[in-house]
């Protein structure tokens, strides 16, 4: 990963801030050929924008992407698409009093530090309108996966909620969607509409876990010893906006278990090998099994909250700050289509990448 | 992080394989004058070297560093920095029961699915081993910390093994030198080592966490928004073999807190800004903070034990293995002193990127 | 280099066709707090601007920039800078007699072969107008190597058009903006006008070599092996449409000289070593010496000419083509702002990349 | 291009001086199942080896090529290819002169302004040993191009030694291999034979032209904007020692062309184009048209000769040098075969970054 830029072939650089005329994504590499509209990309965008729900900050952005090069009558060209959306509702005025203040739990104060300035409008590159950015990549790659590897599935789902987490006794695919928390359980959205409104009320925020799964992955993606499947993921995850924490199959749980309950027993299907359990989350040695790829990760609750808390100015006063504005009582939420679109990035990048150095599997099985 | 290399300026790729004729890494874009010699990296080398005592693999590598370019007069020139571990205990008549049997758990099946072969005689490439030259690269890296930036200090330790995590408060720095597990808490080192006998005797494995903190380093350093610094060090430490989840600070648990928990404090000390809390595990907006960097990961175990597990041939027939060798029943031990060395490589990496756009803190607080 | 991305820590990436909406360049890596408004980019701009005289395409494009991100209150923030030229002058139906034929001589055929399909309406990606961008970002460049290098001063000027080179005593610096040629020789300027005028008005076309030099470059700016300065420049120059040769100092032409004629003396002046001469072309070992950097390179002509030309269709059909349109007769023209504009771009990436590994010459003589 | 690697997909890093203990080259992205032995490497070490005719310098090295790692019965493994040549002749006593002064026209001074120490016993990393490194990575790609692009072969030859160029009236392949020169005209290497007997006695040197053909290059190679094939070239070829300007196809001679004369004509062949000429050396818009690659360039004379010349201190103090030594009067001889080495590692890389992105060509002709 570069500064602004990641992935190896599939490149995606972000550009952009919270408050400037427009923020977008710059795609290099792409193959050529996918058939793609801003309608086919707007239609994630949709699934991330705010002011959708109660749950959700109510900042309005109509987040309309346009796509200014790479494609010709209908299909991308091979060259760099330029994905743009322009910002509408920057009211600026909301964030005044935090031109002085760093708010405690944001990057204001080391960004400041670094760069020597700061866009105080809104989190400026910080911000998490940037992951907007991100979808609207992530779009492009999944009509890119649409076209080469057409099993594949991604879905991105809410597993907990501060406190509270979903019972997988009660996992439906079909709920996910049925809820303004993407979580697959019914039981756990309802409690979590209670929970939140009263976090929202009180000007408080919570935490959340994002589950993110692909399905129908080719065995084979993934590149020792530093290109690896999962070290990808994990970057692509953990550089999101507030994550603090990125698991892979078992994850952290891993090491609480012995050998014997952690590997997954192997035997031979229909049509290839068959794995007993998932605990490696579809990842061996850095490279796809064929089994469902699994990550985690946790989102910290933002930070901007409307309870008091101490902190210092610029010129290294201590003070104190309240954040208004209005903020994502539980960001969790618009993380899940972030976290899809990194892994549809990933992805895409990785079997090119395969296609690249291997042409196709060289190793088949029965 | 390209295949085999990671790193932005202090780029490191490493080479090898478990049984070849040697293994290590080439590091470029080290800076020059750095004062070094093979003793210096030896010293991290001996620390991660097996057979050690019990609890660590049998296996017996002399892992004796040699320096073939980079340096003259015993500094660093600047250029690129070869440094070669020969393998010297290769038993590979040990590794024979696997070379037709895939091993659950491990790199072998997705390797030949991919590359259409494999080193059988231990993994080749995705054997552990490949992390001895990791630990070389971070020896270098940590002599040039220590020039460029005296004040940090790297210290990783094991804080949970299986079912038995460490009591904070019995944590203390000068125990983790002194018991076989790298753990600050003494009580816990007693437990795990009964604990371990048992699994060993066994034939069986566990998992672990390894917690690694850098103290005094500079605020300032990491690139927003995919160059952060939590994205190149999650990068690093899922790149590492068996690793399944990494955490910055508060890590998962940050999805259980509210805000007002989880954002830290700011005041004002004589030096700088001070904060209450490390929840943020000392990066903010992917930039350090100045606090202590803490990143954690859990290790899986290994999946080389002595029961019999369900498998399949290269050719896709069912059978049953039992992975005889010399293997670690907790693997976990020997990843603290390689969490180490990626910190080490990923914190000058970030020194010099900073240096390199930046050059130096372009805002003073207070 | 990446696809459609060059340098190593000032990393442009170019997007956008003759045709589509837009084009633009993504400028990750700028320094902080570098001075720049969109006026200071259009400077350039203009410089390269086509339709301002009689010896360039009529093609009126106003080529003005936007500054879209990485900017606040008037300064760089250190985050990527989009710039985008919008596209306004598109008259497709000129090239509709291209849209089944290739034209020799340009990508076309290449293009179509690779991706499947090809932008018709005027060379889309490979059009010339893609160096519109190159100019944007080299004006960032100039504007972050004015705050960080004042002394360096970069400028291109036309050494040869076709069969008439200039004559090096009547060069004179002060020329080179006083003739549309961008010749430091009066001379060569009014043969040059008579010559192209007569080209232009037959509707054929003719090269050129141009000469960019940079001046107050400080030595120590390079990094052997492969990212040596003039590797760098080369491949800068010729990623430039239509340019066949690139050469440093004394290029081809180093090949017919003795080593006594050669080597460039050195003796001690006041501020540091001087040098008899520069055959070098200011880099040594691929390191920069503090004489001045000296690149050369040669434009073909353009291949848009109004003379039948045989060629094939899409069908593979043998046909003739003559190329219609508003084409330069001489791009070479146009060809000098674009070098000056890699020049800068180069010289300021490795003064970021010197500043990373090195921070400062570690040598000091006298 | 990173510091001391090269290529996109296909990475070589080279390390190591003259001086030290071994050089050679970490290469990174190989293709799985390519047949290579240390013996298929040799080979092409041998052409470069010195010492073998009165023409190139009389130091003995057996540049003995040894291959560490990421091979496996015989094949490639797909993981990182180590190269490894230990030094055997290290007469560091030759160098003593040259320990205080700087040689004109070499990189003595730059490296020691900018890294503060240099290797004096021989050039250290500047020394042209490096190329050894090249070559042998330039077998490997050789090996996998025979695997992958069976139709490829990559041919070598000087076109010219100082001032006396080759009659291409009396080029035949089959000569190239007949003279110490690697000249396809016969009676030019008579002439040069004497010509650099003379230079060679007087301890002067001279420079030359070296030229390199790809034949049967698929179409379809590049990747514009700043990854086109010919960018790439002329990276591969500049970073060379002592290369000093680069051609591709009609060079910087395109500059005196008009564009009726330089642009190739197509036709319709048995096998899809037929192009009337090649002054596009088998490149348009960065892309190969599957006519013959040609690149050209320019090696400078060796700085390493018997004459007095004028030079300073690294104090400041203003001296005179000779340099003794055993060095090539024509150093252009032996960048043949490092000229196809960079070749063979350039059009690998680009075969698997084309496979990549788009798989197979996309357009069909006829």
């Amino acid at each position: 990963m570069s500064i602004n830029t990641f992935g190896h072939l599939f490149r995606v650089t972000t550009w952009g801030e919270s408050h400037g005329p427009a923020l977008g994504a710059t795609v290099d590499g792409c193959p050529p050929g996918v058939p793609i509209d801003a309608g086919a990309i707007q239609h994630w965008l949709d699934k991330r924008k705010p002011g959708q729900n109660r749950y959700t900050t109510q900042r309005r952005e109509a987040d309309a992407v346009q796509i200014l090069s790479g494609t010709f009558e209908g299909v991308t060209t091979g060259t760099p698409v330029q994905l743009m959306i322009e910002n509408t509702d920057q009211r600026s005025k909301d964030y005044g009093d935090i031109k002085d203040k760093f708010r405690p739990g944001h990057a204001d104060i080391t960004y400041f530090q670094k760069y020597g300035l700061r866009d105080y409008r809104g989190g400026g590159r910080s911000s998490a309108r940037e992951t907007a950015a991100r979808v609207a990549a992530g779009g492009l790659a999944r009509a890119a996966l649409a076209a080469l590897a057409p099993t594949v599935e991604i879905k991105g789902y809410m597993t907990r909620m501060g406190a509270h987490e979903i019972d997988r006794s009660r996992f439906y695919w079909d709920q996910i969607d049925q809820n303004p928390f993407w979580t697959p359980d019914a039981t756990a959205a309802e409690t979590w509409a209670d929970y939140l409104d009263g976090l929202r009320k009180s000007g408080s925020s919570v935490g959340a876990v994002i589950e993110v799964v692909a399905r129908g992955v080719p065995a084979g993606l993934g590149a020792p010893v530093y290109g690896k499947l999962d070290t990808d993921l994990a970057a692509a995850m953990m550089s999101i906006n507030a994550v603090k924490g990125v698991e892979i199959g078992e994850g952290m749980s891993a090491a609480m278990l012995t050998g014997e309950l952690n590997a997954d027993e192997i035997t031979m299907g229909p049509d290839g090998p068959v794995y007993s359990s998932n605990h490696a989350g579809g990842i061996l040695g850095g490279i796809s099994t064929g089994q469902d790829i699994v990550v985690r990760f946790a989102v910290k609750p933002t930070s901007s909250i409307l309870t008091t808390r101490k902190t210092i100015t610029r010129t290294g006063e201590e003070t104190e700050i309240i954040t208004k504005g209005r903020h994502d009582p539980c960001v969790g939420i618009r993380a899940v289509p972030v976290g899809e679109a990194m892994m549809a990035c990933v992805l895409l990048d990785h079997m090119l990448l395969h296609r690249g150095q291997i042409g196709k599997n060289q190793g088949q099985i029965g």
